[in-house]
């Protein structure tokens, strides 16, 4: 644990004293340092505590805090333990001693001699060692995350080791509020859910539609011209392609069965890699066809829990960009090779930073597939990312089921990181599936698989990209990128001869015969109430039509951070140069 | 009952007169008249009986008729009935005599003094007029269709009133066996089935899913036009949502639930328009908005059953080519308007003669929305019909649940009628919905529903579109539309040449920047074997290039029905006008 974990896991005992000392009869349940703070999770009883408290308890924190108080390990066998939560009627605590092994020496941490708490620590020395902190937010937790177990209230605090890291994180959070998608998902008119449809199944508008069709368009883009075919298959199949797959062993909560009268057992898809394998089973395949490229965007559907919904960023009904190659061993390099280039240039244009997690898997067993495969596909993962010159780590125990994942994690505009493409080696569905090809001998061989998905998910991307792009989103994706605004009524001709030239333009970049989606706001409002109205549709090119531009033949053209004055003869080539 | 009819029932009765000569043994279920001819479903016991022993049955039906015995009614009491059925052994007519009302008379055929049926007739006066005929298959059908009872088996003869109508129907038939689109999806590998993924789901194969892209783009395209805007909804609701539509409590059988754990009470869509209703319902609305017209091509899942599976005709996974229309009364006219010379156009385009059926209500209680709504509505349509000047008739008991229908009927290369393209006209969802929006004066207001399929489903379309062409597509949707054999390796240079000049070709009809699909057959291979394996793929231009076209700069074209020589400066505008 480093000293900023330390700092973090000290704050929230101290935020426990603080409470103590407001609410005598508390019962705590766990305080863990998190990675931007801590927080507690505290049974108040009777009293209500709510964001409107926490000045006091900070106030009181600091207070402490000003004590300087020493941390103190002291350790305690099982029973003292449970005397002492006994004694302080610690419910939650004596549940967790409870659990311990009998033999294991358990430790506890005392502040000076104000505050005790069942602990493994490590903790700072004392309490001038804290560092800035600022209670931020109180939100209900179940206790252990049981639906079925008591609501406790979790005050959460955040926490650096520096004034400056701490103010530049609360800004940062000042920001992403503004910039919050669901926020931004409403007043651009992208989304929306329905009561009557259900929680985490989001509904979109033709405005969100635009911008997930020509996003999917991008991110197909770059497969398409590398030779990825399209396929097509159904949201629904018998369980038994699970049971091939592996996944109903290892992932039974993945699956949701839908009931038939016809007797069959169905399951909704929760990932597209079975079927795809199945159209490749679907004819004999020899050496010659490949690598076999499989290219689909389509819904996954995955149960996620009701308390972990919000806006796109989890969501029951998930949109992959999901592609499937099959390939002999010696074309892995060149498959990988194409797809790091692609997820490169692609988070080049989303204008987002990019470093690669080397996805390997741990000692569990959620996994397929013999120890020689996975020892050869990590070596080749590994051997990829030195090859690419990327800048990686790995990460023990984030590999798929089947195989080690090359994971792009990119960081937006307000500096998070975000897993979102992936490249995956699999040589264990294959086998599962009995997939084969006749080799140049006229042997049967069975082909590797290599998953990819350059965006993750579409929902949870633009979840993402909405916030880093605060909304205003470039020309090429904005679902209205020019909106032309009369100064009055005198302007109607020239209005029609801006119109006929903007339907002639396309934008070629980075998705090609991408036509502009033009409207014209004539209404008989101020000119001043038209630009208000554009700017909060964050139009990223408005076109401003006065009498005096139709007398020059000139189009005044805003755009976000700048204004043109441009001749109507050139606007078709001005307009086309932007993306 | 008409003649033909007539003449189809009697001659199930001399089938099963046959057969009772043949197996003295067996038991009869029932033998109706139907579409094309008529069967006979028939308990044989230990014996088996196949195609094989049609003849023999034929046969023996023959040498019946030329007796041109009298088929003479005959009324009998329940009571005598049952004497009859219980002494000749028949216990799937006691069975039917059973159920019938006590009081009812019931009554019987005899053919001269060789069999005697239970039946309600008419027959034709003697076999003498009973025309020509012949038995074309055997196949299983359960008693009363149900898979708990005994599986019969059922013979199938043809019959007309003249023997150059049977003549027809049977080449017809001979026609459409080599057309048989399962055949030819396999043959042209557009999709195929897993034993994994279940019956009725097919999986889209490349070739497959580039064809059901075009169709798709093809019919959206005319709405688009028209001012449609995708959208995007998920594949599954919440239960509620179809309490809400009325289909959970009118056509529970349509809705497959699903399980999930967290206690959501979810089911995968019917259908699409409670999804698009509550789109509409996510904003407020003004008259000013009106009409909002989406579009959606998007899968529903019905729980089909499987011995109803075969191909493509009956699937489980069924994407619609999908559109609701919100709109006032008054735009109800504009909106037919529209859709009526979009499915005009469309089925021109696709070779197909189209007439009208108004699906109307009968007095079933199938239905929801009060009997004013429905006489509005069904007004309308026939309204809508006659202005259109379209040749129509009226199905009564074929609207749907919430309005009466346009249904157009097409007619396809082999002589058959499908019902495709769909108008349907709704007053009762967006008041089940409570949609509303605010009218000139402020008022809120009830807007009118506009169902529209153009081809109804992709999948039924795609059966009928392959038998319809046989499998030779035109080249605006054929998957592969180009494709370049070399008669040696001496023209590498010049294919070079004439590839530059096709990926220069668009085609604009029926859908504007269509690109050529083309591919290069440059095997080692004899020219015979290479036009052997284009024409097998039905490719709609085939490019053969030898030495001497790249010496004059010729290209020699073979496309379906005629061959052409064009120069290479020429080829592209050449191209250019196929479609």
């Amino acid at each position: 644990m480093n000293k900023q974990e330390a700092m973090r896991h000290t704050l929230s005992h101290v935020l426990a004293a603080a409470v103590k000392e407001l609410y005598p009869n508390v019962k705590f349940g766990i305080g863990p340092a998190i990675d931007n703070g801590f927080y507690y999770d505290i049974d108040f009883g009777d009293a209500k505590v709510s964001d409107t408290d926490l000045g006091k308890i900070e106030k009181k924190m600091r207070g402490i805090i000003q004590r300087k108080l020493k941390m103190t390990k002291r350790e305690a066998t099982k029973s003292e333990a449970l005397d002492w939560a006994r004694d302080n009627k610690q419910d939650y605590k004596i549940e967790l001693i409870e659990e311990l092994p009998e033999k294991e020496t358990i430790t506890f941490y005392d502040m000076g001699d104000l505050f005790t708490d069942l602990c493994k620590g490590p903790h700072v020395k004392d309490l001038s060692e804290t560092g800035p902190f600022k209670l931020i937010r109180v939100a209900g937790a179940y206790w252990r995350g049981d639906e079925k177990r008591p609501m406790l209230t979790r005050i959460y605090g955040v926490a650096f080791e520096t004034e400056d890291e701490l103010n530049k994180y609360l800004e940062q959070q000042e920001e992403a509020k503004k910039r919050d998608h669901r926020k931004l998902g409403k007043e651009l008119d992208l989304f929306c859910f329905s009561d009557l449809v259900g929680s985490g199944l989001p509904l979109f508008t033709p405005r969100g539609t635009v911008l997930r069709d020509l996003i999917n368009e991008f991110t197909q883009s770059y497969r398409l011209k590398n030779g990825y075919e399209k396929v097509c298959i159904p949201h629904i199949a018998n369980v038994d392609l699970y049971k091939a797959s592996g996944h109903y062993e290892k992932f039974p909560e993945m699956l949701q069965f839908v009931s038939q009268e016809s007797g069959d057992h169905l399951a909704i898809k929760p990932v597209s890699c079975p079927h795809h394998a199945q159209i490749f089973a679907g004819s004999p395949r020899s050496y010659k066809d490949l690598p076999i490229k499989y290219l689909e965007t389509t819904m996954v559907y995955r149960d996620e829990r009701k308390g972990e919904l919000g806006g796109l960023s989890r969501v029951r009904a998930i949109t992959q960009d999901d592609s499937h190659v099959f390939c002999t061993e010696d074309q892995i390099g060149d498959i990988f090779g194409e797809l790091i280039e692609s997820a490169k240039d692609l988070y080049k244009v989303i204008d987002m930073k990019l470093r690669l997690r080397l996805s390997f898997r741990d000692d569990g067993d959620g996994y397929i597939g013999t120890p020689e495969m996975w020892k050869k596909a990590e070596s080749a993962i590994k051997d990829m990312a030195e090859k690419y010159k990327m800048d990686y780590f790995i990460g023990e125990g984030e590999a798929a089921m089947y195989g080690p994942k090359m994971d792009f994690m990119a960081v937006d505009a307000l500096g998070r990181e975000w897993q979102l493409a992936t490249v995956q080696l699999d040589y264990a569905m294959p086998t599962r599936f009995h997939l084969e090809y006749t080799d140049v001998d006229g042997s049967k061989k069975t082909p590797v698989m290599i998953h990819c998905a350059l965006l993750g998910s579409i929902e949870r991307f633009l979840s993402i990209y909405i916030e880093h792009t605060a909304g205003w989103f470039p020309m090429w994706c904005a679902p209205e990128n020019v909106r032309i605004l009369t100064v009055n009524n005198q302007v109607t001709d020239y209005v029609k001869r801006i119109k006929d030239v903007l339907d002639t333009v396309v934008l070629n970049e980075p998705i090609k015969n991408n036509k502009l989606r033009v409207t014209i706001d004539d209404s008989a409002d101020s000119l001043g109430k038209k630009i208000r109205r554009a700017t909060e549709m964050k139009i990223p090119c408005v076109i401003i039509v006065g009498p005096k531009d139709a007398e020059e033949e000139i189009v005044s053209i805003r755009l976000r951070d700048k204004e043109e004055k441009v001749k109507l003869k050139d606007l078709a080539k001005f307009l086309g140069k932007l993306s």
